[in-house]
């Protein structure tokens, strides 16, 4: 079972305020690279797991998708994603509350989808291996599945946080345990908020075992634009923290 | 142009005594892996891009491969390969000088190859897009290029190193400048060793772009038999040194 770490008030409090609560896709930077993995969406059925807000699921619906199908576990997040879908302009929409590592689809749902998206809750999984098998079953044949993690680097160090050496004044990342995966308690926001990292090795070949061609990499850096609007994120070119991946059911 | 450090000869002499230099693969901890990348070699034609001492060449003739062509850029290594190739045991080697940032096959290798094979060698090249548009070439259709480089964590600091945090006596690895790609100078054996970090993306894309399928992708470490056998090998937990890929052309 996952953590339900969205329905803890301190933490959901302080989750609303970042950019990308407040502004939807617009306010996370690495949206822009993850909607290029996207298809044209119209016409399309699209299942978004672990939705929060449901911002990506209103932004399908309106991007012409038939029906959009969110799921996520915590109450909150989408009790205001209800709360903002507009009778009439966003008709097809649905939403399930489940634990993705206990998903159940519809057992109609089966061969339905021909998206499935994600924003970084794959790395929230303790079951993901399952999770993959059951969208690749729920996919069209040579339907898409397009979802971020936090990147392996950015999961693995047993103590999370950007260092600087202090001869040379630059900024590092102490990365260590990389090759061993599971429970990583981090304080982001919270105390104990309970992650899983996995190697990329094993992202990729849970892919591969699954039966998916995997078509799209991205790990997120800031362009040199970007970077000169905001300085702060040159710690994303000391190590990447959004893996971006795309893949095709076989 | 690459720079051809293994006909330095302080360099070459130290490398030639490395476990992987004397006792050919089964010095190399990662072979095994990378072998299960490969088909049954019995009928195939092999090329072999930075083939050193000819190890894994005479192992592919030795594995029924019908004929295996080798290719490096250190002429004190070819030198060495050819005198380890029996007569009788090893009809069908050739072996070609060439720096593989500068490689020209004959023009009748056009899609002639099943399988092109490279340990350790591309984190050398600083066209290696280039050269894997080639091997695309070179290779007949569903043929499988099997490859291992740097691992881009390893390769990515300004100051390659495993450091020991003094307060927990951990080590960690001190990553930085994951995102610049280019030029690292670094200090293996002898000074001044020129190689060229690529991020994990760049060396997917780079596949991708120029038509493979990516098939096996593995960071390699330590079995926890082998790290028992030799426990020094635990940096590999720390952080991976070598990554190893199979693709199959499209």
């Amino acid at each position: 079972m996952s953590q339900n770490i969205y329905d803890q008030q301190d933490f959901f409090e302080k989750y609303s305020e970042l950019p990308r609560s407040v502004k939807g896709l617009d306010g996370a930077p690495e949206w822009p690279h993850l909607q290029s993995f996207l298809p044209d969406l119209t016409g399309l059925r699209v299942l978004d797991l672990g939705c929060g807000f449901g911002w990506f699921v209103r932004w399908a619906k309106e991007h012409g998708a038939e029906t959009v199908h969110g799921v996520d576990i915590s109450q909150n997040m989408l009790d205001r994603a209800r709360g903002m879908t507009e009778d009439g302009k966003h008709d097809g929409i649905t939403y399930q509350r489940a634990d993705l590592d206990e998903l159940r689809l519809p057992e109609g749902d089966r061969g339905s989808y021909d998206v499935v998206f994600s924003s970084l809750a794959f790395h929230y999984l303790e079951h993901l291996p399952e999770l993959v098998g059951k969208v690749h079953g729920a996919l069209k044949p040579k339907g898409r599945l397009v979802f971020s993690v936090e990147h392996p680097i950015f999961t693995a160090p047993s103590t999370q946080g950007m260092q600087v050496n202090p001869e040379t004044g630059r900024k590092y990342w102490p990365l260590d345990d990389y090759q061993k995966e599971g429970l990583r308690v981090t304080n982001w926001l919270a105390n104990g908020v309970r992650k899983q990292h996995r190697t990329l090795a094993t992202y990729i070949n849970i892919l591969l075992s699954a039966g998916f061609e995997l078509t799209d990499f991205h790990e997120w850096h800031p362009s040199p634009e970007e970077l000169a609007e905001h300085p702060s994120w040159d710690t994303e070119i000391v190590k990447p923290t959004f893996l971006l991946i795309g893949a095709t059911k076989k």
